[in-house]
């Protein structure tokens, strides 16, 4: 014997999502089957609703139920600087800190032949339009990972960005706060005391 | 500015989830935003039709689509046995091994007055009712964790069912299979050496 159908389904259902394996997706069905009719319905709306409502903006490529998004439109936000990062979820990171009131410009990705992710496949024909009609952008921050794509990507939108004569910056690599100097690894050591900065 | 809305609530619904926390929450959710409008339909679809398909066998309490379920009417099963188990995610767990042939019953939990169970929540009277009309059991197996709650439950059925007299097992716990003696911690040695065969 197996599992009936519906419950097999739902287990493949929640497999499918990232990072959830047999054991824990078989352990969420079940808690589903004790959960409420009430709070199952719920979940299953919020599903729907979130795909439903939420779309990207077209200007900045956020995730947002408005177009433009929030942060397009808000009249407080410093229209001078723009900051590039890859996905959305690094937009949210970076919000958290309230470091930055800038604009952004979600790229979608990474430049990766490996998964074969082409300059094409990002938002960065968008970036050069949308910066040609912006005279009042005075630098833009490239906040992409320290990776080998993220490298790569950084490389390819300074130099795309070059013939507009622009400052363009890239967030600071080296040591986390709080982080030892004896037990942090090679790669993050020398990228610190290459980005070494006058104090 | 924080998350749209319909994000927040996809991420909330996540974080009910039993070990799913805020930063896996973000990451599920996402995941929704990126996949195709098909896939996040059935995701959702499979939810309510699990919700509302699976129910409870009245006879052995495992979930099934029917009642009685597969496991109780299927006439290839041994009813001179019977496995008491606490969920029935141990029962699906005892199926895989394919070892055990006969009947089971769901008790729904253990005994835990830390959390407020008692006998009276779980199907203990439905146990002892069905035992009554069953005269061809001749044993019942009780597979119940080795835990503090486990075998307080395993006391509890192993006396409630003395006045049927009728042959109580249990389980044998002890070291499992690959592992190591030398590694092995002190209370599962003792379960080993207490719970030992003639060979």
């Amino acid at each position: 014997m197996l599992y009936t159908k519906p419950l097999a389904r739902l287990i493949d259902e929640f497999q499918k999502l990232p990072g959830i394996g047999p054991k824990t997706a078989q352990r969420l069905a079940f808690h589903v089957l004790k959960s409420s009719e009430a709070d199952v319905h719920g979940f299953s709306q919020a599903l729907i609703e979130a795909k439903a409502l939420i779309g990207q903006c077209s200007t900045c490529f956020n995730i947002s139920c408005e177009n433009p998004c929030e942060l397009c439109t808000n009249p407080h936000r410093d229209k001078s600087l723009i900051c590039v990062v890859a996905e959305a979820r690094d937009l949210f990171a970076l919000e958290k800190t309230g470091e930055f009131k800038g604009l952004y410009h979600v790229l979608g990705g990474l430049i990766s032949p490996l998964e074969g992710v082409g300059p094409q496949d990002l938002h960065l024909q968008d970036l050069t339009h949308r910066l040609s009609t912006m005279p009042e952008i005075s630098e833009v921050i490239l906040a992409l990972p320290p990776s080998v794509e993220g490298d790569t990507t950084s490389l390819y939108v300074s130099r795309l960005l070059k013939p507009i004569n622009m400052k363009i910056t890239r967030i600071a690599f080296g040591l986390p706060v709080g982080g030892d100097i004896e037990y942090a690894d090679a790669l993050t050591l020398t990228r610190a005391m290459t980005g070494r900065i006058p104090v």
